[in-house]
């Protein structure tokens, strides 16, 4: 994977180099992911666990789960010793799809990065965390709200790169609703390789779609590579209650044949799509997502995969989706719980909120969520930064503001240490009533004591007002334009651009433009 | 404590009778204090325990702690067993102050209100939230930041009463700088007494305002009722590192000795009251706190007490303290442990920030200080609601935001129910691919299903903004005004308020003034 240096960036104006002096151009050094020494937080007590697989077992068996319109799928369900009612209705005995998950599924696999020094480690102990994803809108202050372009898009590649402390490009960071939509997902995939060295997501609204994204995986590391290692990730949600369309099944299937890992996602609006209670939701979350994991190892065993979850509750008041409320964060443990049980990674999404701007409420919202998915133990974090507005919308200041957070998710990773920590020496020598500023044990740690949040104003009231009193969305806006300025591309061998490009522009020219 | 109706309230103003409609005239019901179902998050091994009580003995042992200028606390410690070096200075054998500890002091009291119904447990799996505490500052949209007066403090009382979700009318809810200092806590106290009908805290800026605290507790529940129950705490810090001046270790002993509760608490800075490494400030901050339950336990066994802590980390741009860092999540954790492990209850702080304005700053950082005090297993959580700027200003809007906040932990602590939560019925009723909404099960369950934030905006984007596209501050200056032009004075026997009335002007009149 060795390169060449790119071609000479454009000449930076003089603004964007005083910002380079600020900013770093390019991502610091920091963990490609991270790894929690602390233990999850466990909710359930054992017999909770079981009542919840209980349930998910018995929804699999009795109702049994759809999918409608993969003959192929159903006739794996059927050779594996699933009945089959109806057209597409399969009925799973109880504690197969568990078994068949546990059988063959990887309990951690390695997601491989163009720069190998960006791998990412999925499972165990171990967190990685990608930015939003899905928001057919953009906002930022100075623009307010818009519909997403691939020029943003590229944008939110960029800031992902940038960032110290998102370890994975995504995959939809926002809709580039200027691209045709039977042409956006080469040039998503096509974006994340070029502006980032980092892995990456690919498309999932068609099969057709999810093969061109592994295509291009081939043309960047090399078919053999791809046939024995992970280098792609595909987020597929079921058509929660109980249902998984053809063309969902048959992306898991794609990936999943080819050695690749699915992200298999129930969505559940409590009292909508699932009932409204949590232990309900949480069951047949959990029975949707083992029998999607499950379709994957059927296809092909051995292959990696990713249990998922979206649970969201109701606004009683207007009908509307939350976030940062409690019951999705109970679940959120829970699952926690039943995936380490199962032995297979999980994602939770991270800084998910309501509002539709970047104020309290959305930052309420967000560290309501994040905490939870973060002692529940998630081994992948989508959404972890730029969400807003329920998804709708992928917010600018937000992505900063949110990635900030996310450093401070490293340091608690990391628990307390106690080699010099107990600071003997320094009680000793500073005794009753004296101050800890200047002794030896506060010099030889302080630069790495805390973290810092680069966005927080830690000063007084004078001199924040002085410096023109600006609230964290306005400290924000200053800092993604910096991050944008001071951007530079990591290096890509020039003879694999070319031949992603060439893929690229014969696929389009084979088909039709169908507009967004 | 049956009364008579209080005196009719002026007669409202239009504008107030509007509102009135609205907001709640009183407290709706809510439970008294929150009870926990789900466990502690269990962060350090037994090994980690054992490690940092060991070095804590060690300090109190081989380095110690001075009590400066309180000669009977330095005798009741060398009565007890401690050896005493130089004037003030107290070592305690290994294990000693623990084992004080053990012996006597309450591992869960009650914590009576004028209003039985309103009555708190402190310790166990009972969690009490109260609001901020000594902010000389008050801030809002319309005023701006300026110094609190009484009018504040009682505002801020009513405002606690009006909450359903703040279970403690809290000490210092602001600093009435309009009030003599030597004054105030009389004022403060009979603003507890008179506005609110919730447990309160006394004063502890002397013993003798400590014995003014507690004497119109006596007035108000009798003198006898005073000697044998909890209706009053006194918040101390130790002046950090390992020093307890003359005037707290008396103030400590003047509640003890009154069968009333310290909340005895460290005040650590880390790199300036105690060293930078977490592991360090937590033994430090075990040692002092232990240290001072154990004193309040010499003074009279088997009085009350909660061992509190306040750790903060510090900016290394500006040596400012920062707030919502995972240092003091991390310390969070382990005092919690330690708290269980010895008995004792144990107060954190909550929504902490050092953010001037109620913006998402404030918000992140107070998520990120509230979440670990929660899972931390906090009896008592001081500064709930209302703090800002590292605690030097009190805001209305934060006041109102934090609250709702702190709804969503009740719901949170009830856990997953699985009574009728897995609905069994209802997945067969509605079966796969259809929705909810209509459903059995979710009609009898969606009105209890899922906390709602009160000052959430959960609605479109296109909703939000024809609404005005107010954020969450804007929202929240408009409910704590209908809150105030709402609340009704909870009824209090006139014969005791005129005693209050009474002790309170007698006392004024035997001091002379001294400016604030």
């Amino acid at each position: 994977m060795s390169a060449p240096e790119p071609p000479a960036p454009r000449r930076a104006r003089p603004s964007a180099r005083v910002a380079r002096r600020k900013a770093r151009a390019t991502p610091p050094a920091a963990p490609p992911y991270l790894t929690r020494t602390i233990p999850p937080y466990e909710l359930l007590s054992e017999e909770g666990l079981v009542a919840v697989e209980r349930h998910a077992d018995q929804l699999l068996d009795e109702i049994g789960l759809e999918i409608r319109g993969d003959l192929e799928a159903i006739r794996l369900w059927r050779a594996a010793g699933a009945r089959i009612s109806g057209e597409w209705r399969v009925h799973v005995p109880r504690g197969l799809a568990r078994e068949i998950v546990r059988r063959s599924a990887p309990r951690e696999f390695t997601q491989h990065a163009r720069n190998p020094a960006r791998s990412v480690q999925i499972g165990g102990n171990h967190t990685v965390f990608a930015p939003a994803y899905g928001p057919p809108f953009v906002s930022d202050l100075d623009g307010g709200r818009r519909y997403g372009t691939l020029e943003d898009f590229r944008n939110f590649v960029k800031l992902t790169y940038a960032s110290p402390w998102l370890h994975h490009s995504g995959g939809t960071v926002c809709e580039p609703v200027d691209v045709p939509v039977n042409e956006r997902h080469l040039d998503m995939v096509y974006a994340h390789i070029r502006y980032s060295d980092k892995p990456f997501m690919g498309s999932v609204t068609s099969a057709a779609r999810a093969a061109d994204s592994i295509e291009m995986c081939r043309l960047l590391f090399g078919a053999d590579f791809v046939e024995s290692h992970c280098v792609i990730l595909g987020n597929v949600n079921v058509n929660s209650p109980l249902v998984l369309d053809g063309e969902a099944s048959r992306v898991i299937r794609t990936y999943a044949a080819a050695n690749q890992a699915p992200v298999c996602v129930p969505f559940i609006l409590g009292g909508a799509m699932g009932p409204v209670t949590t232990a309900g939701a949480l069951a047949q979350c959990f029975a949707e997502a083992t029998f999607c994991v499950a379709l994957g190892q059927l296809e092909r065993p051995g292959s990696p995969a990713i249990l998922g979850n979206f649970l969201s509750s109701m606004s009683l008041r207007s009908g509307a989706p939350t976030f940062g409320t409690p019951e999705p964060a109970l679940a959120y443990f829970g699952v926690g719980q039943l995936a380490r049980r199962l032995g297979v990674p999980l994602r939770c999404g991270g800084n998910l909120c309501a509002s539709k701007i970047a104020d309290a409420q959305a930052a309420y919202e967000s560290a309501n969520s994040m905490w939870p998915a973060f002692l529940a133990g998630a081994n992948f974090v989508l959404h972890a930064a730029g969400w807003l507005e329920a998804g709708l919308a992928m917010s600018y200041e937000k992505f900063v503001m949110d990635s900030d957070q996310l450093g401070a998710f490293h340091t608690l990773a990391r628990g307390i240490a106690d080699d010099n920590g107990f600071a003997l020496e320094a009680f000793r020598e500073i005794g009753p009533g004296r101050h800890y500023l200047g002794s030896a044990h506060t010099l030889a740690n302080y630069q790495s004591a805390f973290y810092d949040f680069q966005l927080a104003d830690n000063n007084s009231f004078e001199q924040w007002s002085a410096e023109g009193g600006r609230d964290l969305l306005q400290r924000a806006n200053r800092r993604w334009k910096s991050l944008l300025e001071a951007y530079q591309p990591p290096p890509l061998d020039p003879a694999r651009d070319e031949a992603l490009r060439e893929y690229v522009t014969r696929r389009k020219r084979a088909m039709p433009d169908e507009p967004g």
